[in-house]
């Protein structure tokens, strides 16, 4: 079978032939259909991820068909559309993963590829509204969101600030809290992004790139009960001043780096509470399906390539020009 | 009567003879037995304290007996040993005060005098385990530590560090942390405070003057699950790397500054909460009072000045060697 694979920082993911794999017991093997990036993908091509190892097919993200099984008793899923949960050994605690989580694509062999085998808990029926494109963009962005918004305790009562707009969690997270009857704000460097928001669902997006946005929020739109933020950075000062006195800020990444100050006098007198969150449990993936399911959550598909074109998929990535997921199509 | 008055930073606080106040409608009139002092008006003194007013008389705990009703039907309270919530208009929000609150010794006069009149629903009944200067140790440092503990969530499955340990609110919550059943531990600069945590009932404490004091605490007593920090300042790097994995912090001041950064990337990957809190609402109050009489919890009091030797008083607390609560004795 055709794979991507990495073999050394700073190179092009390597276009190859490989041995497809056979389901081991409690495995199901998965013709994929179509596979979708992550923001990690890229960090690993720039060796800015941990543990790395070399000749690893990347890749968390897939959906696809089930084609063979490692054990008899799993024989119903044999031709079910499916898409994967990429996170491997979360363990029992559902406030954090064990030590021995990871997720699909390094150190394991991942989704860029035209088949993979997982282990059985990993495999959940597609949800049927969703083309294969779709739900391939679903699963990392799509439960790293939905955990955020859980953590966040997000209700329709909630004014939500989601930054960074058109980041796939991001973006998925915006679906997720429109659907809940929230109130969502968001912001970008895009007012294409924006605009793209807004037909989604939120209420007005912001300019980050513009000086003092963030007292234009609340006076334009009310007190902040609950921010989702994934780029950190010296931003980050800025929305503790603007997150709503009792309010929350949850973090699911820092892409801005981390911030060169905590202003704790703000955190104790404004009883704000901060959350840390990354990816999510199996739990969090089932009750994401379920809530995908009941609104009919579609998410974002910005561009497609095929998969011998990965190299020019990470390139987009990296122009963070995108609005939603950049989904690989496999055939 | 006499009472201990703010006129302007640096300056002693003046004893005098003011006017005896006449309770007001839905006001108790209290003749205060014991009053006590909090890191509140120390910084006052140093004009270190927003909204400074002068000629106001200080303090925020109270207890005494009621003395005059400014309605009749609060007839019942007359004689009874009460102590007094200092926390006025917290508001609806239990998660967070409004911008009219306030507490008793600025800008509206305090407890550091023979009598005070505040509205009814800040008055309740002394518990009766306490004594005099006992109860009026209790109420502020008490209702921000249960206020701690509360959004912290403690449980008997739960490994605890308090820092600054003898402060008055981190020794009240080691007391409610051991009657709720968790494993306290403690830090301190002082073996002698130490030795006194380990009496009411901490498992250990650390001198956080000795470098690499936080490694020893997980390998010599696991991980820790929450924390409970007054200081911040640049002790709370190592404060996030010490928590265990979706472990709390809860900060309840930052008596050692802001720190200068911030570890998202921790923040997220062990998908921590670092919660905020301040006081706390006569919700937390009551329920405060409710687990010190069902705990049958004694405030430390570290030494008593009569309402006279104020100043002696504040100046004990500039040491910083106080071990509970610094109480005046009222006549």
């Amino acid at each position: 079978m055709r794979a991507a694979v990495f073999n050394e920082p700073g190179l092009p993911l390597e276009l190859t032939d490989r041995e497809v794999s056979t389901p081991q017991a409690g495995e199901l093997f998965i013709r994929l259909k179509a596979a979708a990036l992550n923001r990690r993908d890229y960090w690993i091509t720039q060796g800015m991820y941990p543990g790395l190892k070399s000749d690893v097919i990347q890749g968390s993200d897939g959906a696809g068909i089930v084609e063979a099984v490692g054990s008899t008793e799993d024989a119903d899923w044999l031709g079910k559309e499916v898409i994967i949960n990429p996170g491997l050994n979360w363990g029992e605690d559902q406030e954090v993963q064990s030590t021995g989580f990871h997720i699909l694509g390094m150190p394991q062999d991942g989704t860029f590829a035209q088949a993979i085998s997982v282990p059985v808990e990993n495999v959940f029926l597609k949800p049927s509204h969703l083309d294969w494109q779709e739900a391939s963009a679903l699963p990392l962005a799509g439960v790293t969101a939905f955990r955020a918004v859980t953590r966040g305790q997000v209700t329709a009562h909630d004014t939500v600030l989601i930054t960074g707009i058109g980041g796939g969690v991001a973006t998925m997270a915006l679906k997720f809290c429109v659907a809940l009857g929230a109130k969502v704000l968001v912001t970008s460097s895009s007012p294409e992004k924006i605009e793209k928001a807004v037909e989604l669902g939120a209420t007005a997006g912001f300019l980050y790139s513009e000086a003092g946005w963030e007292k234009r929020v609340s006076r334009e739109y009310g007190p902040v009960s609950l921010i989702l933020d994934g780029a950190g950075g010296p931003g980050y000062f800025g929305l503790l001043q603007l997150a709503a006195p009792g309010g929350r800020v949850v973090n699911y990444g820092a892409t801005a780096g981390a911030p060169d100050k905590l202003d704790l006098f703000k955190v104790f007198w404004k009883q704000l509470r901060l959350i840390g969150t990354t990816m999510g449990s199996s739990v969090d993936f089932q009750n994401m399906l379920a809530c995908v399911e009941e609104f009919q959550i579609v998410p974002s598909v910005d561009t497609t390539f095929s998969l011998e074109t990965v190299n020019q998929a990470l390139q987009h990535m990296q122009s963070a020009s995108q609005f939603g997921k950049i989904v690989l199509a496999v055939e």
